[in-house]
């Protein structure tokens, strides 16, 4: 059997009543005014100069808490003071995110963009018959993974307990955490959580006895009552986790299909951290790695109810080799369920992803057509010598593991726009980005500086509240992360 | 006049009513069952398998709307279910960070460090001459803001203006903003913020022409009622923001002191970006900057009414030769009111600031005992290969940007400890550590690392709550962070 996209959709109960109950009350919730970016438009409902415990931690009073005060440093544009600031109450306000109502740096999410990936994404998947369980640890945001689900997705990955406890605060009805289980009073409170919720389904890792052993045990102690579903973890030599032979992964398996707590799902691994000496050295590399995967799956002892085995991995770099190699026909050998976890491919980027993802035109890559979706936006605070300026936008504001940020447009004072040409981002610190400038170039202190990302999931944690806008900056939406 | 402790204890209204009242509704707030580590204990109380949105989101229902819950999937311990978890009820508490209360990987800051850190800084600044204006930007945590204030500090250094609507939502009555501002609508929530409370005082740099023509206008358009007082910045050539030459930056105190909204206050300059050939050479070129400074302050025209100016350098790496160098006597000078910017003093760290502060033993180095008081917990998942092991903490959970984790202590299963000896983090991705381990090392899956970190500032950043504990690892308070 195959997972089909709109099969995940009709398995899951994607649109749960719990799941919509607490989306609908995070966007009612106050965006505090201690949000970044959002402190003069949030902050409007609060009486001047006063500490406002209301606006600076969620919701202690409630909302309404927070309402309507005269005479606040409110928006210069008359229309922030008219209620408090909500997710859902931005739709109608559509407050411009390069005006005074947001305060520099911040980070914006192209409504547009995000919308064509994730459709194009779902669209991959259904044509390409694999599933897609999204890496949630990417944009920790409830409101995205309810957009991810319903457009088909199987479920949710998470990497560690903690994603879990969001997820589930937030009714997610099935989770893959692509990882070992280690910490026994989070296996703890996970076996709970199954015990309480018959409708909620989660499958883990393993990758050793010592770790199946301490899986069983950990379950047994928190008497769980419905076999975990887990899945073998192939690795690489010099890899991360996973084992490193088929004869281990073989042994785990048996020790799996053992163990009372577990029930033997499948296999998974993850080819993300494979780099050969070339763009096709790495592919060739991957996709080898995919195959010996695939042989796993294939020599795996049947689930003794007939449940078909799950085959996973695919991060957000290479899952379109993964998807041709874990898919692909073996004489004698059905087709397994493919399950990729791309997360990044949400948002995309101007960096990693765009130099090595499937879409960036690599010869016999194929892929979903992404587009990024997030820019940050600074001003040049100085301009200290010809070649230097000094924008407000730093490690604070966006990852820097896998590159620094890009410029990308010059928004001058006055409102013009020009590319930034040579400009480049030379370095981070903590609060500051070093531009390296042509001498000749008139930028300025005030002028606006647009910068693409490299990395979405190390930029994503640098915000709680993140404005979406429209493809004029209007700003239609704000999406609450937890990390 | 040489800035006391005590006279700025007096001086500004640390303990106000209204950063009492913000700061006490804070550590009632109930800890949400998303925040990363608490997802177990504070999740005690709702009702099981049930989107949460109270606990999802901080206090949409107030305190008291996600109260004790039965049949929860709670803490093994019995305690927690007795009411929601907040800050002020985890000293009754008490619960064991080490334990099934707590999801790992965990942050956790050690009371009895950071108490430590705080009155030896205090100490060293009153004895030395010096204010302190720990800069917030380290922990983004009033509660840790108000220890460092009611210690006697002068007010809180901020880097940005997302980051003063911080202090102000919860009270902080006096902000040295250590950098230029250029964002206009920013500016314009400055003047409205200091025109609505006269108690409110906050001082920022220039380091143009330019930059002061825009931030006159800015001030102008925002109708600002009293001037603004603001620092000129001295830089180093290729180092950040600031004048490259005494000339350009008396040219800049000149346009200031022509601009009716702003009042030349004094001078400031990092010296944070300085790095020599050697740890000697570093510091003979920090203190050659700081002279150079010292001597921009004896150049400025003097205030018209009186007002001495401030004189600030002192990140915290060299704080103790910023000291020295900025008090030390002038023939025909008077003693200037120098003002230091630490943050990262109040944790310390393993790494960074461990080996260049000031505490670190160098010779001719003189500085307040600092003793880190950060530690991440992690447990190990695998250990794939002999000489490889895999802990579940990564770049979601600690800084890298100025150097790996450390291994301290290894925590084997059933409670042991052992130094970490040959333990080395070879490297971090997002959500998992790579371990160099001894071959004949027993570490095994469930075993628990304890990890020293590089850098407090960007280790805080990936933290909302952080639990608080006592030298028996019992947990005795949480502090919010605000990024």
């Amino acid at each position: 059997m195959t997972i089909q996209a709109g099969q995940q959709s009709a398995a899951s109960p994607v649109a749960s009543q719990q799941m919509r109950a607490a989306l609908a009350a995070l966007r009612d919730q106050p965006i505090p005014a201690t949000s970044k970016g959002f402190g003069r438009l949030a902050a409007a409902g609060r009486a001047p100069g006063a500490a406002n415990p209301s606006g600076a931690n969620p919701g202690v009073g409630g909302p309404g808490a927070g309402g309507p005060g005269a005479g606040s440093p409110g928006a210069a544009d008359g229309t922030a003071a008219d209620s408090i600031v909500t997710s859902a109450s931005l739709a109608g306000r559509r407050p411009y995110l390069l005006g005074p109502d947001f305060v520099l740096p911040v980070l914006v999410l192209r409504e547009a963009a995000m919308r064509q990936n994730i459709a194009a994404m779902a669209g991959y998947c259904a044509a390409a018959g694999v599933g897609l369980a999204p890496h949630g640890k990417t944009t920790m945001a409830p409101q995205i993974f309810a957009r991810q689900l319903a457009a088909g997705a199987w479920g949710m990955t998470a990497a560690t307990i903690a994603q879990v406890q969001v997820y589930r605060a937030f009714g997610v009805p099935r989770v893959l955490i692509a990882n070992e289980l280690a910490d026994r009073g989070a296996i703890g409170w996970l076996a709970a959580e199954l015990a309480a919720d018959p409708g909620f389904e989660c499958y883990a890792y393993v990758d050793s006895a010592a770790g199946v052993r301490l899986l069983d045990d950990s379950l047994r102690a928190a008497g769980a009552r419905r076999p975990l579903p887990v899945l073998v973890e192939l690795g690489q030599q010099g890899g991360r986790a996973g084992c490193r032979s088929m004869d281990e992964a073989l042994a785990v398996a048996k020790a799996t299909a053992a163990a009372a707590t577990l029930r033997l799902a499948g296999a998974a691994g993850f080819e993300g951290n494979i780099h050969g000496d070339s763009a096709a050295a790495t592919a060739a590399a991957v996709a080898a790695f995919c195959r010996d995967l695939r042989t796993l799956g294939d020599l795996l002892p049947a689930d003794p109810a007939g449940t078909p085995h799950l085959l996973s991995a695919g991060g957000s770099a290479y899952f379109d080799i993964v998807a041709r190699e874990l898919t692909a026909a073996r004489p004698g050998h059905s087709r397994p369920e493919v399950l990729i976890r791309s997360g990044a491919y949400v948002t995309h980027d101007h960096g990693l992803y765009a130099a090595i993802g499937p879409g960036a035109g690599q010869p016999g890559r194929t892929g979903p057509a992404l587009v990024p979706a997030l820019e940050l936006w600074a001003p040049v605070l100085s301009r200290p010598e010809p070649g230097l300026a000094v924008a407000s936008a730093g490690r604070r504001d966006t990852g820097v593991d896998q590159g620094l940020p890009v410029p990308l447009r010059i928004r001058h004072t006055g409102g013009r726009e020009t590319p930034a040409g040579r400009l480049r981002v030379t370095k981070l610190d903590d609060q500051h980005a070093h531009l390296s400038v042509p001498e000749e170039s008139p930028l300025a202190p005030g002028d606006l500086i647009c910068l693409g990302i490299s990395h979405p999931c190390t930029t994503f944690d640098k915000w709680r509240v993140i404005p979406v806008a429209d493809e004029e900056y209007r700003v239609i939406d704000a999406i609450h992360t937890f990390f």
